[in-house]
């Protein structure tokens, strides 16, 4: 049975992991979710090897950097060192983060987190199990959290 | 026989993917594409790698960055980790990118972003089957998807 | 027995690691702490992966950057390496950075750079023996060395 | 017998291989060049790591960025990919890089691009050949393209 | 007998290995030193690495990037690859760049070159033989360079 690793953090303010596990489960069953918090995005990387290493086939990496500055340079430093988990492990850890600037308010913001993270426990799925589902949308224009933007045609 | 890895996202707003396959195979025929779709460009990295522990001896990499700041510094990474990812290998990733806002509206950024995949294709082709071709274009100034602009001489 | 390393540097302004190893004691018995100290942020990365070959299971990296705005790059690289060790090793390192800018004036600092340090490493205890406590916050929207700002509601 | 690695591209303006063949040449006889020519200066790390795999002792990579912001973005990438390279081989990698902005119109860029292929050239002679050669000019100012700036004194 | 490597470059405008080698041997005798030359800040990492696999138990990496916006560029390049070589190894690299734009003249230049060197220098000894002198200096608010700045208190 395939194992999806779920990572989240005490840092974020909605919890993300709850929501993409639910998406996750309702996609199927063939799978065992492996859960995980750390305190902040940058403890996430090595969450991640170490569930790869206890045999997660995939991670699901969910974050939410604040609105400072700074927030932005962790972020950026979080993600390479997660691509730098991804290919060392060759296997492929899904990013999700939400930005707190990216919302107009808290309610927006639990939205926008909400819906991003089953968008990307969605996607997790179907790499792992339905991957013609991914190929059927190549250059589909697909977005997370926001609604999809579609394919640019030939001629307008 | 040579296996060429094209991978390309579901966030990109044109199926390069396609136009890529069909430019190296207007070249010959001595090779076989794998062929995958993952959601963006973070995820093309570990893909690649994938692809090579698969046998592939090159991979296609295409994706097409939003606009915001924000899809900079995504692409910044992405293109970090290709880079790890096919030093870590020691084979090539032709990396595609085009970015939104390159183009000025959708008909230019669809006419670019298919100009881009066909001559990086070629280039593709290139590395693996005639490197005699890049030999003799060296410091020529070529460009994909642009016109070339050419050598500098000596004297104006 | 658990083994916790501790590297503070010669350049901080605040003995970090002093606070640090007291939080860590004032919760428990089961593990041994690994002292050691560098000059600089960037000396601390291979501090951290030369403990954990020394046998520590998880490091606390302490540092303070300076005001500059060369000491945000220092700092970067520093997070980078960091990043770097933790998934090499796939063994957690705990960042506790205090950036100078970041207190108004000597007094406040001290209290944000003891603060800051005792909650990181009660963080990095939790990491090691009481992950439910983590998991227990998911999303929860805790701060270290500032308070809390709480998960946001799904309505006002 | 030593063997020296040339890589070039396609996109450079000026072919910069051909000037740093003869200057090494120029040297003396003891070594063997392995020329490659990629399309861009983010091909280059990979081709030199195949090269070192293949036996180079030393690679000289040569590129020329273009004038744009997100050219510059593109030789950050390359160059740390450069640098990942020669460190995991424990191999030298001579960077040369021309940026089309650093000269003021074709006849001065393609006058820097020889000048400096030239010399790191030699520098890479230098560095296989003749260590002490480097030794000598320890902190003394030496540039590659521009003119020496020289050693500063104690007392002016 | 421990082994110290100490590299530095030819682009440097103060022979710094020269200030740094005479510090360390001010201190004691039970180490050997092994020089190399480099042109530029970007060959450092791999020498450091060479001299590694030759036997150096620590490597101090002297540098003096230009005044250019692009130098500073090269120089956070070159750190990151000082740092990856570091922590590959598991074997502490002391980096010791001084930036031209530093220092008001030519003459604050050199006295500022020199006093990081020697004071990097003594660092890196006390790395090696005196863990402890850097122990008791732990949020000391030591400088290299410039003058200490001090710990803060806890009260003004």
């Amino acid at each position: 049975m395939k194992k999806i690793g779920v990572v989240d953090t005490t840092f974020a303010r909605v919890d993300m992991a709850d929501y993409a596990v639910r998406a996750l489960k309702s996609r199927g069953t063939g799978f065992k979710v492996l859960r995980e918090t750390v305190p902040g995005i940058k403890d996430l990387p090595v969450a991640c090897r170490r569930l790869f290493l206890e045999g997660a086939d995939l991670c699901l990496a969910l974050g939410m950097p604040g609105k400072a500055e700074y927030d932005k340079t962790c972020a950026h430093e979080a993600s390479l060192a997660l691509l730098f988990a991804a290919v060392l492990e060759a296997k492929p850890v899904v990013e999700c983060f939400v930005f707190e600037g990216e919302a107009s308010g808290p309610k927006e913001l639990h939205a926008l987190a909400r819906r991003r993270a089953e968008e990307h426990a969605l996607n997790a799925y179907a790499l792992l199990f339905r991957p013609r589902d991914l190929a059927r949308n190549a250059g589909g224009g697909l977005r997370q959290g926001f609604p999809d933007v579609g394919a640019v045609r030939r001629t307008r």
